[in-house]
């Protein structure tokens, strides 16, 4: 079994995990307000919009998602109904799809984006220094290449 | 208009954002799988598990939670179902209802805390520095402060 945390250890992750909680739902409901899209809409535009070609097979953006199959199934499957997305058979291997971004979800991130990043500086960016930032980008860097292994 | 994040803290903030999100998606997905508890469910059973005499108002734990008090009312329900949590009128305000935690429900605690602590260490904690540790929880601390004003 585990080994307990210290007191340091647990201060550290109570208050990132609820801290980061408390964050995520702020922005998830000011940006589900003011533009109807929810946090996981707004990762997969942005995910898709730096793509070649703005695609992605649906396996790629899994793992840039860290989602199952099933649950990235059903989140393009919503954002298909709204238009923010197509899917499209792979070029080059007929069985396979591939998610494509439309003009539609081109706007609805255009227009999401500046809500999004004031919000980013509001609660969190703007209350850091520089040797803050510093070792938060080492620290969470680290930790995506440990948890998404296939595309760092 | 927000201006638009320098490359330091683009980078910290994509870091920090896509692995807190990878990492709470490995959580969830761990907790769900091996006890049936979300994560939402397991921070409600934290919360209610330090709270003097197991209970707290629902407008408490709606800030302990940051939810809004439609979405704390829809996750108490689908808990009092499960019967991990029950409800009951205030003693000092006939008016109020309290989530109180079941004897169940600390089971359910005490049976998923050791696989969420070795999903903690493992994916996050380990790899830490004591330097990292304490910039971490500073960091962290203020932004529930700021994000949680009422409880900090």
């Amino acid at each position: 079994m585990a080994e307990p945390l210290d007191a340091g250890q647990q201060t550290c992750w109570r208050a990132y995990i609820e801290s980061s909680w408390a964050l995520q739902t702020r922005l998830e409901d000011e940006l589900r307000a003011r533009t109807g899209l929810s946090m996981a809409d707004y990762h997969v535009l942005v995910v898709l919009s730096e793509a070649p070609g703005h695609r992605l097979r649906m396996g790629e953006l899994a793992g840039f998602m860290v989602f199952s199959p099933s649950r990235v199934t059903y989140q393009i499957t919503s954002m298909v109904k709204r238009g923010l997305v197509r899917k499209q058979s792979c070029p080059d291997d007929g069985r396979g799809q591939e998610a494509v971004l439309t003009d539609e979800g081109m706007a609805a991130l255009v227009a999401a984006a500046p809500l999004h990043l004031a919000t980013v500086r509001d609660s969190f960016i703007d209350d850091l220094d520089d040797a803050e930032i510093a070792v938060l980008a080492r620290v969470f860097t680290r930790l995506g290449a440990r948890l998404r292994p296939a595309i760092s």
